[in-house]
């Protein structure tokens, strides 16, 4: 197997969604090697074992430029403790999470890859913006360099813009997706097929890549049409879901009034 | 030119982003030929006149075989009214009116196509679904036909699961662009390009063409990560957008809670 010069050297601590795509996608590309994996439980990983070393002992981990921490944000702090005896940049992948908690190690930073993840699905890196940030310019090249062997949309996001970010995220992530949730629910219970909202669904997101969403607004509560509002609130068995509905309807139209003054 | 023999002849009426799109489409299909198409104004229309005979007179209206009714939900009975003693099918656009509005004509029904429309956008007809009802057998032949010179995806729903899909729609289509727009507020605060969250927002829409929503959702919510949920609670200096963040997040956690049981 032929070895870049360069091939920089890293170790990834953590098998969860984030972790497990990581690992596909660094043992896969030219200027990265994957010199071993770290889980808690060997259980997750143990699969794994004939095409990276795995192990669950901190205290048996190799040399590697960067250690890449794609821990839930509570162990963060604790892994990272154990590691600032070793050299190389110690990062962590998590959104929430400020930099400032790896701040006991010389080399740290961040590589945040803004993006949903589950395990069983596919996801191409190449169009995944990668937010870094690091203490110090080598932190950071190296950390550039890492996040350039998975794509090219690189960027420099600061702890407080990441935070921000990842709160968008949620946004335009998790809260749409139980909109659409709410939209199976409500096609279930009349017998139609959730196909039918999919050219919709589809359409709104590409929409906003020409449009802001602002301009991209339409119906009834940007038209006030009290009618149809007061046809779908009457279509609602459950209460929590007519109150959000109410409470959605009223936060387009607040937007809608501030932006007129 | 050359006419098919059997080209349906469509007067529009409305000119509206939805009347305007279904003018495009059906002027440029060779199934259909629109002979006439009415606006109450003509400013919108007039630009059209060379391309089709425009009016704003009700008892200026030609033969046809069906008048398309695409106007705002309060005007289809009142212009419903004016025609009923024309031949033809009488046929509006709306999701959230019933059929029923237009029953003192013989032949009537309902062609809702269940998309987005706006006027400087355009849109591939080819993959929206068409969703059509009618009084009797006749009627609904003719409008499927006029439905299939627009695309393939027809579906035979009647007023009570069309007023629901269009329920359904606003979630997964206004109130997620609202989402958006939230999404879009909290990066111009942060100074940075809402096309950071492009890529999550694509693929948000994309898993769930292969993924039930509820198995796609993903986050602090749905994990009840305490420490991240208070974090981002914490950034929002509009304690409206903080309320719709718990609302949502609550609404999550509820919906997970009663799938376990």
């Amino acid at each position: 197997m032929f070895y870049f010069y360069n091939m920089i050297k890293i170790i990834i601590l953590g098998a969860g969604n984030i972790g497990t795509h990581l690992f596909r996608n660094f043992n896969s590309s030219k200027k990265t090697e994957v010199v071993q994996w770290y889980n808690r439980s060997l259980d997750s990983i143990n699969q794994y074992k004939k095409e990276v070393p795995v192990t669950n002992q901190i205290k048996e981990l190799k040399k590697a430029d960067v250690y890449l921490l794609a821990l839930s944000d509570d162990t963060i702090p604790k892994i990272a403790k154990q590691l600032k005896h070793l050299k190389g940049v110690i990062a962590h992948t998590a959104g929430s999470v400020p930099m400032s908690v790896l701040n006991e190690s010389d080399n740290y930073g961040v590589i945040y890859p803004l993006q949903t993840f589950s395990k069983n699905r596919d996801v191409n890196f190449e169009n995944i913006p990668i937010c870094i940030e690091a203490n110090n310019e080598t932190s950071y090249q190296t950390l550039f360099e890492l996040a350039s062997a998975l794509g090219n949309n690189t960027n420099k996001i600061n702890s407080e813009q990441r935070l921000n970010l990842h709160t968008a995220a949620v946004f335009v992530n998790n809260f749409t997706n139980h909109l659409y949730h709410l939209g199976d629910m409500i096609c279930k219970e009349q017998n139609i097929s959730f196909n039918l909202l999919q050219p919709l669904i589809k359409e709104t997101a590409a929409k906003i890549e020409n449009m802001t969403p602002k301009d991209a607004q339409t119906g009834p509560a940007l038209r006030n049409d009290k009618n149809t509002l007061q046809k779908h609130q009457d279509q609602f068995p459950d209460p929590d879901i007519k109150n959000l509905y109410l409470y959605l309807t009223e936060s387009i139209q607040k937007n809608n009034e501030q932006s007129k003054l």
